[in-house]
């Protein structure tokens, strides 16, 4: 490849991305270079994007793609490689990693940059998985990140049990794995999101703003004194309070998935876990992503588990800048960035 | 029995109780009149006293007697049964009493006022515990609330795993129940009370005052990135916060079992939750107390548990002021207080 790429470049908190060529370096040892096929747009994207980050930078972190060339010493992947893109690391050494119940690695760390918002990425081995090559990069990479994460909150995290309530703040990836329950999705942008959110059997939609009593008030009398489970998806410390109080006493668990873009601090009334109460975060639905993501993508092979009707919307690359209206706007799931052939 | 008996009355916040005579009515129908026979001082009568409660009261709950009269259609108890008081309600027919998970009884309630700072008390059935009457009695008012609290975080809330690292901070009644782990205590009372601690095979002990850095730190340092558990027993929500920060990533576990006399908000980085930390609470250690506190009773006859390990004091009831100012003061594990015979 010629040294020179596209990629749309962040150049000041809650700017529209500069589309511009760049240049991507070949790999360095322990290093794969990507030709990115599809990224999609994930919240997080859209925070970071407004927030103090330093700039210029290049975001995008949910993505699919084919290992174009990989560093010296590399062994785990091969030029042609199928590959999603992954946040969290595993070295599969660390206490962490061999814990068997955490998916925080202490060696490759978190936040590793991905920058999947350009045609070419160079990233480290320990952020990238190799799947089947008979999936559809245009699909699975959902699973890269945010779909994943909803999936694994519900599935690992909280491990929903049979004929439970479920109530979800922010309609995001969680609700349509809350298997055997009647999930109750809460969202501002219901209106728009409704048609989809059924798709997925949720039964019931509440639009907070179309209500005259705290919200924690109309759960718990619909819920008869409150959820067995809540998952706040929206990144908002606040919200988190509001799910611990709309959980049951006893055995409610409030399960926060979301980065808040504001206030860091979470505060509850201690009375909300001595009656019995749980909190509790998930990153990335606690996957391991080596170990787990490629049994994610023949899930989906399988129709175990649904994708493609997360996605609401599919754009060029060049129209990047509108899937970050769509999201700010609250009109899309997940809108699909498709890179030139 | 004479209407009139001896109490213990409290008459303003932090003041000494004064000892006079009370009145005691008849049991009325659902309650049961007790002749306490030993009654424990628990943090929380200190709490109480120290609080803007509602004066004078007569305080105490923690507490072992026999059963003097009942009240008109009492079928569980009868005359001379053996009992501990509870606070904490079983129904045995609400969604919270059925469910099997929880202890946090809809019907009965909580908090229920048992004053067994008294010769006599009158309570409703729902306060109270038939036990095994060849159970001594002024060992196993202990199980009435703070032994059993401690023992049931530690194995029923928290359900330690063999071989984990444990810190609890404020040296209460949870460390002695760590199973198959190496519980570190922080307390700052430590000397005068490391000796009982060891007793009980807590292998380190710090006292916070002693560091030169924030304890969390220390924590860290010594578990190798953190504890996989910690206990918040002062009751000092800030400490929760601390707790929190001492428990490692991915899996880390913080129960909380104090009451907090000052600031009820529990403040918290989302971080902290979001790299996977739990935080729980438990209140009566999850024991539904009806069900399960007879059991207790017999682990402790059949030496299953250890109880007389915790009585540090024994004061007649006329000291019973000596008993507060131990416990302000650091200087006990549990004080147990004995009515006149």
């Amino acid at each position: 490849m010629s040294s020179l790429c596209k990629a749309a470049v962040a150049w000041g908190a809650g700017e529209a991305l500069v589309m511009q060529e760049v240049e991507v370096s070949p790999p360095h040892p322990q290093e794969i270079r990507i030709k990115v096929v599809t990224t999609s747009l994930c919240r997080s994207d859209l925070s970071a994007l407004d927030s103090h980050a330093i700039f210029p930078r290049i975001f995008g972190h949910e993505a699919s793609g084919i290992v174009e060339s990989i560093g010296e010493g590399v062994t785990e992947f091969q030029e042609g490689d199928h590959v999603l893109t992954v946040f969290t690391g595993e070295c599969k050494t660390c206490r962490q990693c061999m814990s068997g119940k955490s998916n925080m690695c202490q060696v490759l760390g978190l936040e590793r940059r991905v920058s999947s918002f350009s045609e070419y990425t160079v990233v480290h081995t320990g952020c990238a998985v190799k799947v089947s090559s008979a999936a559809p990069l245009e699909k699975i990479c959902l699973l890269s990140c945010g779909l994943a994460a909803g999936l694994g909150a519900a599935w690992n995290v909280a491990d929903i049990s049979k004929g439970s309530t479920v109530v979800i703040f922010g309609l995001g990836t969680v609700g349509p794995f809350c298997r055997s329950s009647n999930p109750i999705s809460l969202d501002i942008n219901g209106d728009s999101l409704m048609g989809s959110a059924k798709d997925f059997g949720i039964t019931e939609f509440i639009n907070p703003n179309d209500c005259n009593e705290p919200i924690q008030q109309v759960i718990k009398r619909i819920t008869d004194g409150g959820a067995d489970y809540s998952f706040e998806c929206i990144g908002d410390t606040g919200m988190i309070t509001t799910a611990l109080q709309s959980c049951c006493d006893g055995w409610g668990l409030t399960v926060t998935l979301g980065v808040p873009k504001v206030k860091p601090e979470v505060s509850a009334h201690y009375g909300l876990f001595l009656s019995g109460r749980t909190l509790k975060g998930s990153l990335f639905g606690g996957w391991k992503p080596k170990s787990d993501l490629p049994s994610l993508v023949d899930m989906y092979m399988n129709k175990e588990i649904k994708i493609d009707e997360f996605i609401t919307h599919n754009l060029p690359f060049e129209e990047i800048n509108k899937a970050f209206e769509l999201m700010r706007e609250g009109k899309c799931l997940r809108c699909v960035i498709h890179m030139p052939k």
